[in-house]
């Protein structure tokens, strides 16, 4: 397998695919002018392909409550945490994009704590960083402290779920070595 | 919000419930005695839902390459890692049944270098182990040690899959605070 | 030696062992109905048998201050974090049987931060956890806030001195890699 | 408190103690010139001082397979883990008596891998920091390893018995804030 | 101070400097057409802004034995281990120039495993990496290692004391909130 | 190469020095009675030589501020956290000289917590502890707690800046494995 492979396990001609994830892959090549690695890898398993995008559309494709610039810095912030090259250099990407802010990928996947950020992101980071690292000593006196900070319980939920949603993403990202595309990297800079 | 609240977020009423959820807390209710509390929880946010048992049924709920039980002694020794209080007793009880083994759930959950366990499934465990700790650094040469020692593509697949499912799937039932059902806590002891 | 084994270190047959040894473990046989391995392991060094279960006695055996439950309950969170098979599933029946709680044993020793705890128990776990963990950096300051909480100065004492003993315990129980009877795994469920 | 107080908890006068150890007290008291402070702070709890030094003497004062030297260099390597002063400083004193090297002590606390070890000793404190740090995940395997490199049973056992009681030790100086006796820091230097 | 400050303690004024500072910090900035902002902060403090940049331009400005290019490349991947920002976004503009590759800074911030490196790099790499976090149990047996896969004992000693150096430098940019200057970040992308 | 040697690297003969290091080595040869062995092992890169003793020399050789006895204990307490032989011998005895206190040295290195420290030096000895672990998540609020304890900004830049400087100087003596000189060790006791 080159060392450029997008993936270490398998990767299934388009035309070898069910007809749904073949469409899902045209109408974002379509849009982004090149097939993000992602859907690609996964489509190796075409039932975990479908749960994976429905999971993530379901957290990323929204924007009541937090804006779809914060759900990116959550998912930059802790997908550094993890190492996982695919996820913080596709999702640095639309971060710069969803932000307008070329600087704030780079600075959220390096060091968090010197990011430009508001105190209300501060917050949302803040806790991510949390979620991902000591999800198990939650507390309600935390959560209580995000509500005191401003956060809504819904949003509060965003944060843990990305995080959670991203936990996962990360790993697959890694067992499978996923390639980021060449493109992702110089987007938006 | 009482002690032994389900979720610290709220849990909608059945009759409140999209149709298609409503129908799979019936089946689950009929099949188990009793609605596992991950079902009321996560009932919170029907998309979210909807993916989340895709995905878990896509993995979880087969039995090619890796047995049921090998399916949930990855789950029981990684959740355990996570602290995961809801993933551990539920699906202790799970793997006490598919294994038909009543130690083997407290014995991966404390320490998997002393469960019972075959060279076979010992491989399987360790790989799970480190797909949760430190999914980052695996190489293809710990892929190729995991052949060498017997598993196939697919199944060093569906250990990493697993793993990740589950990461996420420990910090839901962190972030919400999610409570085992007392009845999984004595089954097939 | 079978992967069953009491112990990876020689077992002495029960006549080959010193009277009081003797004496002590068919006093336990009587009382429980079967003999705690920790007795057929330790047996392989008599003097070290008798200074164990004379510090494990004046720990444990005692109810001012501190409940019995509430000295089971340190054993079961720190020994948890111990990775200690041994004394996770025999402590955490003892812990079932004095707290009269089928769940908090297995609650403990996943998520202390979940278990059903009232906020004395949260206070004796809370310190018991700082104990195992990171004693060497406990202040003054630190043991103020307990007695603040409400404890007395003989509790704290017993709270250090019970995860003293047991962090000596489960690195002994990992040493010998000592197998809990299966008595244990059910009882009082 | 005086910052220089012997335990953050009571000591009792040598007179109020009971005889036997009063006489163990004044003991070693001739045979140093002075009271070591842990005779002193356990003091507060008699029948734990009993266990205590009978454990102690058991594992420390003996010198069939390990030697006295080998024993010391145990309790200073793993008592550094746990940043314990009282344990580093006054058994460092009793490591340079017994090893007749003024530099060994220091050596063993500050880095263990740069110390003046033979071969058996470099196996030795080996095995004593694997013990202290992860004892949990300590298979065959390695006492096999331990095995071939000329170790026997019985040394294996007292490598992980000493390092088990010290980790009792090491929290329990931490615990009362124990303080070495100044004159243990320049003695045999 | 603002959030954009080039550091957290007082910057002078270029006509307040020393004359041999003012003079470098001219030649860089006609060098580079920007001043890099690790001078400013640094003036703070001639006499260690001499030593610092002497340290630097003794072990940077070099190319025998290990490459510019492989210079840089401990620099980002040890910088990243300790969230340092100034060095990654920095180092890794100057890397992207030297190695003629505009993705491995950003592979090597974020997963030093999963970049595209050769052979020789990945040793490079990895006792870099092995310098940042845990040098102190670094043995004559890892050296010969690494002189086993084709390096120098000059290229040894450059890879740790080039890794030593950013170990300082990072620590003065996590002091001073030292802000890499925007020019950094799509340099050479 | 001896066990005994001053570095695992080429030290060379003093005739075959720059003019300027063996002069250096000379005037510290005099003053001591014997040659730390820094300044051999390090002789072996002139240029970087120069540039470390620079640099040390700009953070040691001043008493504004931080006194000469505060900036040793940073290099202590810091030393021991990386485990560096080298640096806790010989600084240990430096600091028991400036301190005129037999037994700061062994305090610090052992366990910072339990050091016979006032409330100043504790302050000083934190914030170094604190920028030897994680100096990526030191923020302007964390300085002013500094400042609010009296510390001013150039005795704050001091701590961190020894540190930094020293978490340098701890890696080349683990790189070389520069071996203290005996004198080190029982001097000032």
């Amino acid at each position: 397998m080159s060392e450029h492979a997008v993936s270490r396990f398998p990767v299934p001609a388009l035309e070898e695919l069910p007809g749904d994830i073949r469409a899902a892959i045209e109408t974002v090549h379509e849009k982004s002018g090149f097939i993000p690695n992602v859907f690609l890898a996964l489509a190796h398993r075409p039932a975990e392909f479908r749960a994976f995008f429905a999971a993530h559309d379901a957290l990323m494709d929204k924007s009541d409550g937090l804006t779809k610039a914060e759900r990116e810095m959550i998912v930059v912030a802790t997908s550094a945490v993890n190492d996982c090259l695919y996820c913080v250099v596709a999702h640095g990407a639309i971060l710069r994009i969803r932000a307008k802010n070329p600087l704030i990928a780079d600075q959220l996947a390096v060091n968090p704590w010197k990011a430009d950020l508001s105190v209300r992101e501060r917050l949302i980071v803040g806790f991510a960083l949390r979620m991902v690292n000591d999800s198990a000593s939650v507390t309600d006196a935390d959560l209580q402290a995000l509500r005191d900070g401003g956060l809504t319980d819904d949003e509060i939920w965003d944060i843990g779920a990305i995080t959670a949603f991203f936990a996962m993403s990360n790993r697959l990202a890694n067992l499978t070595s996923m390639r980021p595309n060449d493109e992702f990297y110089a987007m938006a800079r």
